[in-house]
């Protein structure tokens, strides 16, 4: 058993978590930590989890992260790099589901951040953690930074045409949908259901913290800087996120459709629809799965990829539980086999 | 592992059922019927079950079925009827999940349903399925007819009371919301996106098929016909259903929520919440479980029980298989331990 | 032209009295407060108005408000009373969308609203302003209170049965279901999309600040105190209220459907529906109108009234331009003729 | 005042019809057809027009319609060039909401819609009501096509970058999400509120009947045939569209928020937000309003429109009223200046 800790278990991330751990067969929830709700039992604040957890939220206390095998950071971005350094050399692993360690660029992540990180140099040694690329680093990591969830989808939709330098990269398009629970459980006038639902808009136009991310890890894919634009759109439901990706191709001789299906063969956690195929986000709600579908509209030279995700699941907690599988050489489906919810 | 047969699973409650017996670790999905669909993958049908589900729905087919060890009926109300006794001879176990064994009373029966009764010897035998009410005789059950969604929030509800007779039974009052998924996977225009979201309404106020199911089993925990108002209503969400339960109360001086504590202390699927508690119906959805809360407000001589199940699981296929497991020794909660999804 | 000025505009019964204001043929919007929003376009804050309102909102300033020839308060409870008696006293009619003078009993108040009343004397003078009750007092009045939701859809469906002495009073049931504008426009995670939507639960059970406010009024329309439990409900939707209201009859012999129809045939804002009907709340979004079906389930002596409103527009704005009308001898249905929008 | 008929009122485009009419101070409905729903009053299908709409449907019959100034064909696709001829013949000038004369050429249309064309002599003399680009056409015009939900939302959006050469036409993309209503009204399993709500997803990404309709108004905008790949998307919502356009542009030196604001500025029906602006679909619920924003993220050389609309209003009844004003020399705002229903 592992003993598990995790830091900042009261947004949407963490619940989502607790829910996972709390049914890991091989996970032992140590502590969570609030330094808000410090003393309310976790089942008090989330009434899903009676009977299943009965942790309290604790004072952020290291000594006790100390004492664990790895830790969650489910921290709003900024907190993690405070304390992570600490935990790393007590030879505790971390897995951090924010994004302070996810861009190699310390500048460029200031710039998209705004502020000084508190702990740079980790930034070079913290791994990926997007097991369809960097399984290998994974297994030796000590330092995850978790992917977000819009780059999840993303990524994972552009891979096989980015490896196989399929595409033109100067002028991709990502067209993304996420559902409300993306922008986090925060008291905020315009995620109120009032204003967030019946109701479709776009926003982060001019620049949203997901784009350097998606970019670096193109970038990496394509072996060469690419031109990305990203239009994120607030959906009007809980969870989910639906990616639209556009981009030229090089060449239409290739069957797109093999490409995918082969690229995606061993992985457990993306299912490439057959040709045609048409992916619903309620199919992966609750579940850690990516659907994919390649189209060719017309048969031209544009080709459409259709990415879904659960934002909270494969764009976040479940994501990490891979990554904790990986890491601790678990069997990677371990804790990860519950089926969508549908309807 | 037992060999399971379903018939008719092109439905919410099909699709609920294979969602929890897929993961159930002892029983083999062995046959799938749908005389519509005969042929097509279950996964076709159902994108959130591939990669977990490989059958295909077959012709119905009385040879296949007699070969299981159990068979689930999830068809509409009247099919059943017309082959349950044959399996039954074949020494089948069945557990029907439509109304047709519900009733003792063919009149009734015949009355609500409008249609005469095939099998109606069966009536006698068939045991209702509420296991807070009828464990023993599940345990030794050949057919089980599997309650109502809304009989099963409202029987909960009022059980600890009726068993005590602190409350009046003349005039019950009992005002129940559900989810849509309750009006099944039908094309019908009612429940339409557009008609049926952003919108509450009332239905069946003149009369309910649930009626007399409640009606029946109340009378039987009161031990004297009960006097019943039932007002569903249709409510703009997916999932769920919340009961709202209104009685007099014939004395003042007892600790009910003592009361509810006591009657389910021992029940693995009912969850009385602390003194004040309001359950949402989202803190049991996906999940068996059924949460209640007392009410006396302003220490009146009037008792509020609020009483939410999903009504797919707790109120259908969850507690389908929850008898399932009772019928063949099995510890009560296998399969059934998922946690509700929240948000 | 009557000159109107709007209090704290800001909130959605500030939206929609602006809605309803700017396409009000007889209306000059003269000034529109908002402490914290002062300076801003009130087009910028709700762009559904952009075209239609040029005003900004404004510094609160009573010597602007004093120029109009009505002032309407859309303000948080415990606001209006400490500026109303100055206004009044400047000759300017008052319209309080809030609670402040809708209970006569100042310790009534006191006690619910858990503050000291800043103007009491005026409790008394206020006008409780339904027009179906009190429409003579209206057209007089120099300050209106006006009513509440729940007791707009509540006391509109008891109001022929209590008139009439039809029903016992002392177990009087108002099952109520609200959409979530009802909580107004606040940044508190319990009505964020994710916590509100895809869920059902009740809240308010042992006391909510519209029971006191029904009781006053189902008190006078019965000349006798009433017995009244009020459950008010959550429901996943932006607007809409549905009463259901049980009643025990003292007589059956009486023809209630006739009853609520002859009451309410000058009514413009009530609508009775067929014998049988099933009012949904989708069927007034938008719209001022009330519409109401009254059942006898299988003839009993239970009475179930069916009484749905858009909790924004009859339950509030609408209402209040209704009484503006009146007050000001202007055509009663002026500027309240829209459609309900459906779907 | 103008006779006014419709046939085919029985959809959401007819109710929405209806609602817009009957508060149209020129318009006098004659008479509507259905001929599934003959002798139904209108508004026991539409309980939202009670009180405002006394028309009973009636079967179809020229001889009605012929004493018409103008008919609105609110029918499937195809019914329509049925009848017009006889309908144009006997002077009475026709709007149709269908797709029958949206397409001039024939043997697109006959392509796209699998069906043999019954007037193809009218498709060249039909004129294509966007208003923006046809107004003089469209006064003198007998037979109106009323463009497309998508086409409407979509042309709007290019119109001004198309007209002033600045994009390159070969590559254009434009992904577009619509409520569900879109879908019509019909008893379909996909568009259940338990199939559509909460989730996301593509359609028609193969081919969708709108894609010649765009293409067709784009390459008379472009002068030049233009390479256009669009992508719908379901929406979990009842009402709007939003569109987002994605394009290359040829120069960056030119200021888009001024091209756009001076294209639109005399247009009533078309709102381009300040700069930076993010429209959400609900600003336009039931208002008759486009609202557009120009972006160039990170200031590039791609260049993002958005453009939102309700589907049902200036992308179908609105748009058709808004012709009718037009062709009937009325001021074009009559009747629509109703302000979106928001929250």
């Amino acid at each position: 058993m592992l003993k598990v800790g995790i830091v900042g278990g009261t947004g949407y991330t963490g619940v989502e978590l607790l829910r996972l751990l709390a049914a890991h067969p091989q996970v032992e929830l140590a502590v969570i930590t609030s330094r808000s709700e410090a003393g309310m039992a976790v089942s008090d604040m989330f009434p899903n989890l009676r009977g299943h957890v009965s942790l309290k939220f604790t004072a952020p206390d290291t000594q006790a992260l100390t004492a664990c095998d790895v830790v969650f950071f489910a921290t709003p971005n900024g907190t993690a790099m405070q304390t992570v350094p600490e935990l790393l050399r007590a030879g505790v692993r971390v897995i951090d589901l924010a994004a302070d360690y996810r861009l190699r660029d310390r500048n460029e992540w200031e710039k998209w951040y705004g502020m000084t990180h508190a702990s740079p140099d980790y930034l070079e040694q913290a791994v990926y953690g997007l097991p369809e690329v960097h399984r290998a680093a994974v297994r030796d990591a000590r330092l995850i930074a978790n992917p977000g969830c819009y780059p999840t989808a993303v990524q994972l939709g552009w891979l096989p045409l980015l490896e196989a330098e399929l595409i033109e990269t100067s002028h991709l398009i990502a067209d993304c949908k996420s559902g409300v629970s993306g922008a986090g459980r925060k008291a905020e006038v315009g995620i109120l259901l009032c204003e967030a639902s019946e109701s479709f808009k776009a926003y982060g136009v001019s620049g949203h913290r997901h784009l350097p991310e998606i970019r670096q890890g193109l970038t990496a894919m394509a072996k060469t800087p690419v031109g990305l634009t990203f239009v994120p759109h607030l959906t009007p439901m809980i969870r989910g996120i639906h990616a639209t990706l556009y981009a030229k191709l090089k060449r239409t001789d290739v069957d797109l459709q093999k490409l995918f299906e082969c690229r995606y063969t061993d992985e457990p956690f993306v299912d490439v629809l057959p040709m045609g195929g048409l992916p619903e986000t309620r199919s992966v709600r609750g579940s850690n799965m990516c659907r994919i579908a390649v189209h060719r509209p017309q048969g031209g030279d544009t080709v459409v990829v259709l990415s879904v995700i659960d934002n909270l699941v494969k764009g976040a907690a479940g994501q990490a539980v891979h990554n904790l599988n990986i890491m601790f050489g678990l069997p990677e489906t371990l804790g990860l086999t519950g089926i969508a919810l549908s309807p």
